[in-house]
């Protein structure tokens, strides 16, 4: 290709997605010298728009200190586009002369890709490359973003719990995660022992009930001297509701521009706060929501995440000169990309398998123990308790 | 000396005070190949009951990894002895023979040491060696304890401002510090330029306004198309009263057991979320209060903050052997240890110097950054934004 690729970052950014956008600037500059690689900014919205800063211009050195930067540099969009907005994309990709459009996101940016893809005809090749903290893309072991965002959560509960172990008490942190419960699931990953926290673990993929976590956490508290527990922002009891929409009356929900609830304001730690004050009156508990910390965190860039982030830049450039499709990030005694059909990414959310989770009791089981052992092995080392 | 050194942890643990327990340890092993060295576990608590771990037993190599390790390794307390409870406490450090008593920890520490060296009369060494991430303790420069912590966050709003330039909003991070702003100030050490977060802080030393806070954020919302913003969890307002105590109703306000209004719990995050949605409303707006994550954060260990902590504690033994007192860390060109009076440390809360702070506008002066600056220097390079 001599012509022109179009990259756009879509959804949260990341501790990585810089990388996937330095991977595929610098592999069009590797295969085709002469190829244009304009960033939209603001995603799908600067296509629409027209706004682009040529990447051409910057030095390899440049493009790499991009890639180490967290958050999305091109700027990202919450857009999920209907027909109608596609078609302006659509013309907008046209008018830059675009060949190729690589567009790093999570199912709905390659739902984004899919529809684009049908309504270009194959005139120009629609990549999706993998990127999300909640590792809940279809058909990858795992995706970029993932590692870094778990191995601050990992990191976070190892020193939780050490704190926790001086000065005893209930401890509750809640991580993102709307339906899956990847991103929680993973602070059990650095345990030392089964007397380490956290020892509960409470995700979306399975029902929430108020009663059994306190009682959980009584047992716990009562065995240990201690609770350190990790909650999914997006538990919700058995009939499918958020846990806060059961517990805050309606009109003190808070919900974002789509009508979703929010589930990373207060309301789950109030709601929780007070159940641990209710029913486990005159016990040291505290509840802190991780929110926005462990997304795009400089302090915790995983150096295999970075690497692989990286390479799906590449890769959606090798791709697109095979057409469209998306990047995926798979898994046989080491990882591997692979492309796969947009249509079976786009929109598709992935879940823990069942079999991550121990069938009885709140905690992983041990093939979900290894899974996250082997993503994030442990990185400190830490002296055996006095106490 | 060859009798028995007794040390002890008191307060909220850290990433570095075990190295101050390891440092006081190898210490004395040194000067004093013959002494005996108990570690009290939870603090004066473990004197009181005759519960203690023999430091001897370890080797060199496992006292290293204890001072590795974060969180309190002998146990914490919240213990604020009275002279009853010192007397008991005095007996306990004579039933083990003690010749000195290193307690590791704040000002409240520091209290008690003064206490027990005034009943001691001079018969056992009563030591305090400096902690807390408040970096609030009198005659100190700064505190081990503070680096790592500040580095937390000062790496976490360089993250979250490259979060929000991607996708635009106001971000709002509630930080430790119930009288001293200095850990929420510590956010402004990594901005990259005067564009980039937090744009503003809100810190104990200055009187907190609503009606201001919100005129600055929606300031600077309109000149950069976002905001992040750092607050201390103790801003007040000027009649010197907690903000959620002026606008939570007193029913709903969580105390702890001393009866002081837990500024840790969610009541914050709601009114500074509430305050955002009614005044600036349609905007995204996120709210996070930091909590515990920034304390004793194994990934964000600072190297300079661990080998200063391990050296207070060496420095803890010096000053034993010339009987009590407090080490405090101060700083001439370079950063050195001194021997000063318990009184002077003991229940002192060190506030920001007001020229920390600029004059009339929510951020630091030239003379505030330039502290921080110091102790947490830049450690991350990111690249130029493209927006």
């Amino acid at each position: 290709m001599t012509g022109t690729f179009v990259i756009a970052q879509g959804g949260g950014p990341t501790a990585v997605i810089n990388q996937t956008l330095a991977g595929a600037a610098l592999e069009v500059r590797k295969r085709h010298p002469d190829a244009r690689v304009l960033g939209a900014l603001h995603g799908v919205r600067g296509i629409r728009d027209g706004n682009y800063v040529d990447l051409g211009q910057l030095s390899e050195a440049q493009l790499r200190l991009v890639g180490n930067t967290p958050g999305a540099a091109l700027g990202s969009t919450r857009d999920k586009p209907d027909e109608a907005y596609c078609k302006l994309i659509l013309n907008g990709l046209q008018k830059a002369g675009a060949d190729a459009f690589i567009y790093i996101g999570g199912n709905d940016t390659a739902g984004t890709q899919q529809i684009l893809s049908e309504a270009a005809g194959g005139s120009i090749a629609m990549v999706h490359a993998p990127k999300t903290i909640d590792n809940d893309l279809a058909e990858n072991d795992h995706t970029p973003g993932f590692i870094s965002a778990a191995e601050f959560v990992a990191g976070a509960f190892l020193s939780i719990d050490l704190d926790f172990r001086a000065l005893p008490g209930i401890y509750v942190g809640i991580v993102m995660g709307r339906h899956a419960g990847f991103l929680t699931a993973a602070s059990a990953a650095w345990r030392q022992d089964e007397t380490s926290g956290p020892h509960l673990v409470y995700v979306p993929e399975r029902a929430f009930d108020i009663t059994r976590f306190i009682d959980d956490i009584r047992t716990t508290y009562d065995r240990y001297g201690r609770c350190v527990v990790a909650v999914s922002e997006g538990i919700s009891t058995a009939d499918g509701k958020a846990l806060v929409e059961t517990l805050v009356p309606p009109e003190r929900l808070e919900r974002d521009q789509h009508g979703n609830i929010k589930l990373s304001g207060s309301d789950l730690t109030s709601v929780l706060e007070k159940a641990l004050a209710d029913h486990l009156p005159g016990k040291r508990a505290r509840v802190d929501a991780f929110g926005f910390l462990l997304r795009g965190n400089i302090g915790t860039i995983s150096q295999t995440d970075a690497r692989e982030a990286f390479e799906a830049g590449a890769f959606a450039v090798e791709v697109a000169s095979e057409g469209s499709g998306s990047v995926a990030l798979q898994y046989d005694e080491s990882t591997f990309m692979r492309k796969v059909a947009l249509a079976d990414v786009a929109g598709k959310t992935r879940l823990m398998p069942d079999n991550f989770l121990h069938p009885q009791e709140n905690r992983l089981s041990e093939t979900g123990l290894a899974y996250f052992k082997r993503l994030t092995p442990p990185k400190f080392r830490v002296a055996p308790p006095f106490l």
